[in-house]
C-alpha cells in the first residue's frame, strides 16, 4: 500500500497543473493559465525549469501571427497614457491587446515601469487587454529573453496586438527593437533638451516618431518639431528603411493622433507583409537572438571564471595606465 | 670552427635587424624604419611575432602624443582630396602627418583604398608626411588590432596628426571612432540619395560634419545642406557631445574651408584637453579594445570548432523556420 498521498509534499507537488493543463487553458485565453505560464518562464527555481520548456515548445507552432509594436521614450514622455489610448482603440476595432514591458533597471522595491498599474486605468479592466510588469532580473539578456518568452505565450493565447515598452535610456532599445515588427519612438515637442535627451542611436531605429503633448499651448511647437524630425530622418535613413519613416502629432491625453497612428501601424502590417519584409525582419531577429544568446553566455562564463574576477580591475588599470597595451591585456587575460 | 657563416639562410637571419635597432631609427623619424616595423606588426609570420611585440612594448611609452582623426564618408565624396588637402595645410603649420587606412574589404587583389597612392600626390612627396594603405586581414578585428598599433608606432616616430581613413559602409567606422580623438564625417551636398546612403548611426558618431565638394553650381545646395544637417544634429545629440557639432562646408579640389576645419580640430583638441574629455576618451577606447578583443576571441573560438561548424547551419535553419526556438537552439550548441 502506498502511504504516499500522506505525504504533504508529494500531494502539493500532484496538485501542480502540468504545462499542457496549463497550455490548454491557456490557448482559450485564459488569462491566469496565461499568467502563470509566463510566471513559470520567469522562474528562477529549477522544478520550473522543464515545466517552461514544455510549454514554449508547445507554443511555438502558434507563434508570430500577432504584430509586435515596440514603444520607447524618456520618462515623462507619455508612453502609458499612450499605450493605454493606443490599446483602447485597438480593442474598439476588436482586437485583444498585451502591453509587456522591458526595464532591466526596475527592481521589486524600485517597482517596474508598469507596476503602477493604476496608470492605465481603462486598459486594466477591459478583458481584451493582459498587462506584464518587467520581469525581474539582472541581466538585459535574461530581461530580455523572458519578455520574447512572453511574447510566445500572449501570441498563443490569441492576442492580436502586443506592446513591449521600454524606457529610452539604455541599451533595452536595441532588445525591443529586436523582438517588434514596429518601433515606436515617442518625444515631445517644445520641451526641454533633458527630456530630448534620448540616446545615441535611437532615432535610427524607429519606424514611426510620435510627437506626443501636441495639444494646447504645444500645439504650434509640434508641428515646428515635425517638420524638423522629418528633416532629420530623411538625412539620417535616406535608404535604410523601404518604408518611409513618418512623424505623427498625438494627445494621448486627449485622445488626439491616436486614429491616425492605428492606420500608419495597419498600413505599415500590409505592406511589410506583401512584399516580404516582415518574415525578413522576424527571421533577422531570430538569428540575432540565437547569436546573442551565445555571445552572452560565452562572456559570461569568461568573466565569471575566478582567475579572471581576481585579476581584470589590476588589468584593466594597467590598460588605462599605458603600461601594457589592450591587446597585450587581453592575451593575458585569455592565457589565464 | 663553426661554418655557420656559410649558411645562407643564417646569414640572412643575423643581417634581420632586431627591434631595438628598428625602433632606435623610428624614433629619429626614419621612414623606412618606421614601414619595416609596421610591416613587422602586420605580418602573420610566426618569426616575426617577439619582433612585434617587443616593437611595441618599446612604443608604448612614447604613444599618445598625436591628435588621431578618423575620417569617414562613402566612395565618391572626396576622402583622398579632403585628406590630401588638409595635410599639406597641417604639414604647412609646422606638423608632421600620418594616413592610414581601415578597409577589411580589401584585398590585395581588389586594391586597398589608399593603394592608388597617386590619389594623394602632393602628400606622398612631402617628407613630413606617411602613407600607409591599409593592412591585408580576413576579419575586422584584425584589421582594426593591426591599425592601431600602426598609430602607436607613428606615434612613437614622431607624427603629430595621424588620419585614419575608412570608407563609411561598414563596420569599420564604428573601428575607426574607437581609436580616433576626433571622427569627421564627409557628406556631399547635392548628391542623390545614393552618395548619400551611409550606415545608421554613422552620423551620430561624428565629431563634425564636413559637406565636401561646395563649389560652383554645388554651393547653394550645400549651404541649405548644412543648414539641414544642424538641425538633424541638434536633434540625434542634444546632450550626448560636451562639444557642439558643427556642419563645415569645404571645397578639397579648390582648397576653401581646409582652414576652418583645421582651426575646428585644434579647437576641439585644446577643448577636450582642458576638460579632460580626451583622455576620458582615450581611456574608454583602451577598455574597449581590451574587452572588445576578448569577446571576439572568445567568438572565434567557439565558431571555429568543428562541432559547431557542423551543426550551425542546420541549427540555423530549424530557427529560421520556428521548428525551436532560437534559446533553445543557442542552448544545443552551447551543450556541443
Amino acid at each position: 500500500m502506498s502511504l504516499e498521498h500522506l505525504n504533504p509534499k508529494s500531494w502539493q507537488r500532484r496538485k501542480k497543473p502540468s504545462s499542457q493543463e496549463v497550455f490548454e487553458k491557456l490557448r482559450k485565453g485564459d488569462i491566469s493559465a496565461l499568467s502563470r505560464a509566463i510566471t513559470g518562464v520567469e522562474s528562477k527555481a529549477s522544478e520550473d525549469y522543464a515545466f517552461a520548456k514544455a510549454l514554449l515548445q508547445q507554443a511555438l507552432p502558434f507563434s508570430g501571427n500577432s504584430f509586435r509594436l515596440g514603444i520607447t521614450g524618456v520618462p515623462g514622455v507619455g508612453k502609458s497614457t499612450f499605450i493605454e489610448s493606443l490599446g483602447i482603440h485597438l480593442i474598439k476595432l476588436g482586437f485583444k491587446v498585451a502591453v509587456l514591458a522591458i526595464d532591466p533597471s526596475s527592481s521589486v522595491s524600485k517597482g517596474s515601469i508598469l507596476g503602477d498599474k493604476t496608470r492605465m486605468e481603462q486598459l486594466v479592466k477591459s478583458e481584451f487587454a493582459y498587462i506584464r510588469p518587467s520581469p525581474a532580473g539582472e541581466t538585459l539578456g535574461g530581461v530580455a529573453r523572458k519578455t520574447r518568452e512572453a511574447i510566445l505565450l500572449c501570441e498563443a493565447a490569441g492576442f492580436d496586438f502586443i506592446m513591449v515598452e521600454t524606457v529610452g535610456v539604455g541599451q533595452s532599445e536595441t532588445a525591443v527593437h529586436s523582438m517588434t515588427d514596429f518601433f515606436l519612438l515617442l518625444k515631445l515637442a517644445g520641451a526641454g533638451d533633458d527630456l530630448q535627451g534620448i540616446k545615441r542611436g535611437i532615432m535610427e531605429m524607429a519606424d514611426a516618431v510620435i510627437i506626443n503633448k501636441a495639444d494646447g499651448d504645444n500645439k504650434k511647437a509640434a508641428l515646428h518639431a515635425r517638420r524638423e524630425f522629418q528633416n532629420a530622418l530623411h538625412l539620417i535613413n535616406p535608404k535604410s528603411h523601404q518604408y518611409p519613416v513618418k512623424v505623427h502629432l498625438c494627445s494621448g491625453l486627449h485622445n488626439e493622433g491616436i486614429e491616425e497612428i492605428a492606420q500608419e501601424i495597419a498600413s505599415f502590417r500590409q505592406h511589410s507583409n506583401q512584399n516580404g519584409s516582415l518574415l525578413e525582419r522576424r527571421n533577422s531577429q531570430e538569428l540575432y537572438w540565437l547569436h546573442q544568446t551565445i555571445e552572452d553566455r560565452l562572456k559570461e562564463a569568461f568573466y565569471s571564471r575566478s582567475e579572471i574576477v581576481n585579476q581584470i580591475k589590476e588589468i584593466e588599470t594597467s590598460v588605462v595606465n599605458r603600461k601594457i597595451s589592450a591587446f597585450d591585456a587581453a592575451d593575458r587575460l585569455l592565457s589565464l
